[in-house]
């Protein structure tokens, strides 16, 4: 039985991750760490790592970037193996949390889907067999509340279509405020915002007479709660070391 | 037997008329006119309306802005209707026909296709039946080598569903840029430009837990042609007027 | 304050509806009827209508057609509109419901969204448009628990674009156990199962060098859950007749 | 400059390849092999390869199950390799075919399209890594004049992913004429038939709150003309074998 700390437990995902783990026989959470301490579940909630006093297997992080000093010094302190899922890290956060995995065991991975990491698996596969004869653009669509754009997803998708290229890579976000042909280089991103869709990405290849569309459909948030509990019922029992989905997948 | 008058004859779209024609019993080609006066079928080719000596029915234009002005004169001094399938008038342009429709008939359509035309209707009519609820994006894809954006069709859909919206509505094309939340009154337009696509367009009303998309796709440009066609047959029998592809659908 | 009588209230719907109504100020449950009689919100629930004490300005209905006489004898008896959103009846309980709706109002739609009612109207425009050169062919989708094909609301557009055909259609579920092209008067029905999917219909129609197509996709079950709350707040307020969605889109 | 001997060069496919060598320069065609002899390009017609006097470095095949036999004689007799894309072969042409393959370089791919047999390299893939949990259906889309449903294409894709599966999957083309849940090991078929759509296949993978597709839109037959080519000018130069798409992916 995996004890999980759920930081960010009182935020949309955490509540999630926290009905999804009840479902379960194979873990439980211990406590919750958020700014708001009011408990909704059957654990304590704290306002920060140092209050915690129960003893746990794993932690799952989704809050704030701002919480990640105080995370990774909490889990070496305490030999925590930390599921990282919160987004938009800056560069020298992501260096200290590879730092940090020297000694813990740090599992971080931009999107916590089976799915959508089986995407981007095929995306780059896609890309190499069928090269510059075909034109690749992506198109996300998310619900009208999201805020940034192109999302983090089809970020990730287009880094993993360029990091198997062998040409430099161009993104373009919009062709209205130009008059000319596409260029072989770049990669289209779109960002669609409508109603409450929860989430889609598609990938399209567009060649000579054919074109290849590979998308992904997320239905609820429950895909990501799934992939982090998972990943932390997986981390529990690895040692230090930067862990992300591919090592879930394997 | 519709006698045509094919000016642009020489282009991509004039040749895919003249094979159209070819297969039909109920009109012909007569002559035709462009630039590059070297014929290529069974009618003369002349350099411009005036070198013209057959008699013919009525015009149909698929070739530049620019040759708007001897059209009208021509067509105003024959009595002869004119079926004007070219895009990218100015304002002032658009006056001009408007003004020569009062003497003779007229068609000008941004859009040849009898399904583009219903698209549109359609989106229309789902606009006025959701409301403000729902958000409207645009998703137009065509081949790499199209040097606008969005496509004329796009904003042909874009405008008709403007119109039947109480509120002003701003076209977004670029949600890169910034971080915010969707405004309602917003419609998303998005260009996506790969290989040999013809032409897609997708209309989509997504709302609180369900999606409506309406969408078109044109396999070849015969179905341009055979719009365009079929409105010569029938403008070449109507009085003097401005007309569009919504008569020929009634 | 409209008061509902909820019947069906321990099914999946009836909790939908229950919570969805508790987000709401212009209506409430008073009490609910089911077979399983333990309450599980803040109102009674009792075995079948004739045991309900409570006051009610209207009744949905989201049980069993086995359950359809006892409920119009109710209505029938206490005067009160009658939402019916439960599926398969047959003919001669369809002509009981009519009978029923000379004396009270009662409301009664295969479909209780409205997007989907959207889809149906814009359905039936289409084939009138586009007439006999294209093919119309729907494709369904849902969770691979549903244990009827094609859903019900797949026939229901099936019907809608039959009625405003000149010609008889013959509705097509199998082209794999024979060798033949495809008749023009069929309309093609295709049912996928997989996963959670919780409904999506397409409805695809086919011509020379292009296809429109015109789809709705549910992400929850809310949308029927607030169009039958919709309705019976509308229902409430009308004098005996019968009604569906077309009346409350007007 | 590879000559090509073109068997079937009078139907749909031979055209279209003969209009596609034309445009290259790394082959021609030397003669070709019909039932109707009427010479249409600028190479002789015969009757059968008997008759057949030009030299050439490898045979294209796109005519019929039937002349497999004495092709294969032909090709055996002349050690010319041969490019088999005739499809509807049984069992014992199957056998036929491998057998000559050892004596001569013998070219046998369901579909010649390189999108489509990167479509069933992604969907094997995509099979093993999602396993039982997520459900697999496909569509295929086609003109309304094909009389065989489903395609061999879907065929292709099921067999495909059946071959990667631990399980023994049934595959299931009419959900309609039963009332049961759907099997975990079906692979469900849907064959779409309208207007002239060149062909579409679609495999879903529904799952658990995600549902990943996998697509292919083919715009013109010219991809299964290119692919023959290419597979031809590459058989040319091969030893004794038996081969397919995935080695002209290499």
């Amino acid at each position: 039985m995996t004890r999980i700390l759920l930081c960010g437990c009182n935020g949309k995902m955490g509540r999630v991750i926290a009905a999804c783990v009840k479902e379960r026989e194979d873990c439980k959470i211990v406590a919750g760490i958020d700014i708001r301490t009011d408990p909704f579940g059957d654990f304590p909630v704290y306002a920060s790592p140092s209050e915690v006093q129960e003893e746990a297997d794993v932690v799952i992080d989704f809050s704030h970037p701002a919480l990640l000093s105080p995370l990774l010094q909490f889990g070496l302190e305490h030999k925590l193996p930390l599921v990282l899922c919160t987004t938009g890290y800056n560069h020298d956060q992501v260096n200290a949390l590879k730092q940090a995995s020297h000694k813990i065991p740090v599992f971080y991975s931009g999107n916590m889907s089976l799915g959508i990491n089986l995407l981007i698996g095929l995306s780059k596969k896609a890309a190499q067999v069928l090269g510059e004869d075909f034109d690749i653009e992506i198109i996300e669509k998310h619900h009208n509340q999201k805020i940034d754009a192109p999302s983090g997803t089809a970020l990730m998708i287009a880094d993993a279509i360029s990091s198997v290229e062998d040409r430099q890579m161009t993104y373009m976000y919009d062709r209205h405020s130009q008059r000319k042909k596409r260029d072989k280089n770049e990669i289209g991103l779109h960002s669609v915002r409508g109603g409450t869709i929860v989430g889609e990405h598609e990938v399209i290849f567009a060649g000579p007479h054919e074109v290849i569309t590979l998308s992904h459909s997320a239905q609820s948030k429950e895909i990501f709660a799934n992939g982090s509990i998972n990943a932390a019922v997986f981390l529990a029992k690895q040692p230090a070391g930067l862990y992300d989905m591919s090592d879930l997948l394997k």
